[in-house]
C-alpha cells in the first residue's frame, strides 16, 4: 500500500508519526488524542497523517499492530517437532516479549484499546486475523476453537506479566514458563479440546 | 472497618458513591475523575467519600474489588472431587462472569486499571492477595507458582472473552470452556508444572 517513488526521508517521517500516535493514543486515549496534537508531537504537517495513514483510524490500526509478527512465530513453531510445538510457541513469544521496547508497546496497546470501543475493536480485529491465520497454519482440525484457546492462555500470560506485573508471574523465568505453559499450548494445538 | 451504629440509609449512600466512583474512574481514568465530580454523580456531599472510604484511593480499592469473591470459588472447588477441581473452578468462575452486571464490572475494572499506574497497582494487589489465598487453600505444594499459572489462564479467558470479545472465544459455551480449559487448571493445581 506504500506510494511508489518515495524519497529516503519518507520512512523516517512515517515512523515519527506512528511513534507520536502510539504515545498520544496511550496517554490520552483514542478519542482525546487529536490529529493536530499528534502532528505537533511528530513535528510534521497534519496533512501528512492522512497522506501516510489515510485517517486517524488508519493510524490507530498501524499503532495497534502486534509487536511480534505472527508469521515469525508460525515459522519457528512449524520447524519444531510435532510434539514440541507448544513449547516452541511459548519460547518464541516470551523471548520476544521480554525485549523492553516490546513491553512498552504492549502497555501502550492495552491503554489505547481500553480507552475507546473503536480502539478495542481494532485490537480485536488485529488479533483475530493474525492469530487465526497463524494457528490455522499449525493445526489439522478445528482451527477456530484451537486458536481461541491459545489466545486465552497467551493473552493472559502477557496481561498478567507485562501489564498487571503480578509478582508470582513476573518471577518465573522464560524456561519455567515454557515448561509449565508449553504443554497447555501443545494440547490446545494438537490434543483433545472438546 | 464500618462505623458502628449506622443508620439504615448508610449502606445505600455508600453503594451510590461506589457506583459513581466506578463509572467515573472507568470513563475518565483514575487521575481525571475528581472527588467533587464523583460526589456530584452520587448526589452526596464530597465529605462523605472520605467518611465511607477514607480517601480517593480507598474508594478506588473498593471499586476494583473482584466481582466474584475468591472464597466463594474456593468453597465450590474444595467440594469437588480432587481430580475435577480444574473443571469446577472454570465452571464456577465462568458461570458468575456471564452475569451481565459482572461483565460490566470487568470492563470498568480494566478501563480504570489501564488509566493510571496507581489503579494498576491496586488491581495487582487485589488479585495477588485474593487469588493467592484462594489457590493456596487448594494445593499441597508450590502455591505461588500454581496460582501464577491459574491467573495467566483465567485472566486471559476473561480478557479475551469480555474485554476483547474475540469471536472465537465468545462463541464457546460454558460447557465447552470447562471441557477445554478445565484440564489446564487441573494440571496447574495438581500436576507437574516445572
Amino acid at each position: 500500500m506504500r506510494p511508489r517513488g518515495r524519497r529516503p526521508g519518507d520512512e523516517d517521517t512515517r515512523q515519527r508519526i506512528l511513534a507520536a500516535g502510539r504515545r498520544l493514543f496511550a496517554e490520552f486515549g483514542y478519542e482525546r488524542a487529536g490529529m493536530r496534537a499528534i502532528a505537533a508531537e511528530a513535528d510534521v504537517d497534519p496533512a501528512l497523517i492522512a497522506h501516510y495513514f489515510g485517517s486517524k483510524q488508519g493510524l490507530l490500526t498501524e499503532a495497534l499492530r502486534l509487536p511480534v509478527e505472527p508469521a515469525v512465530v508460525l515459522a519457528a513453531v512449524q520447524r519444531a517437532p510435532h510434539d514440541r510445538m507448544g513449547e516452541e510457541l511459548v519460547q518464541t513469544m516470551v523471548s520476544t516479549w521480554e525485549l523492553p521496547q516490546v513491553r512498552e508497546h504492549f502497555l501502550g496497546m492495552l491503554r489505547t484499546a481500553a480507552s475507546h470501543d473503536v480502539a478495542r475493536d481494532v485490537m480485536q480485529r488485529t488479533l483475530h486475523e493474525s492469530v487465526m491465520v497463524a494457528v490455522a497454519g499449525l493445526v489439522e482440525d478445528d482451527p477456530a476453537r484451537r486458536s481461541a484457546l491459545v489466545m486465552t492462555q497467551m493473552a493472559g500470560l502477557a496481561f498478567t506479566r507485562y501489564f498487571l506485573q503480578l509478582p508470582e508471574v513476573t518471577s518465573l523465568t522464560t524456561d519455567e514458563l515454557v515448561a509449565a505453559i508449553g504443554p497447555t499450548i501443545q494440547r490446545y494445538l494438537t490434543g483433545a479440546v472438546d
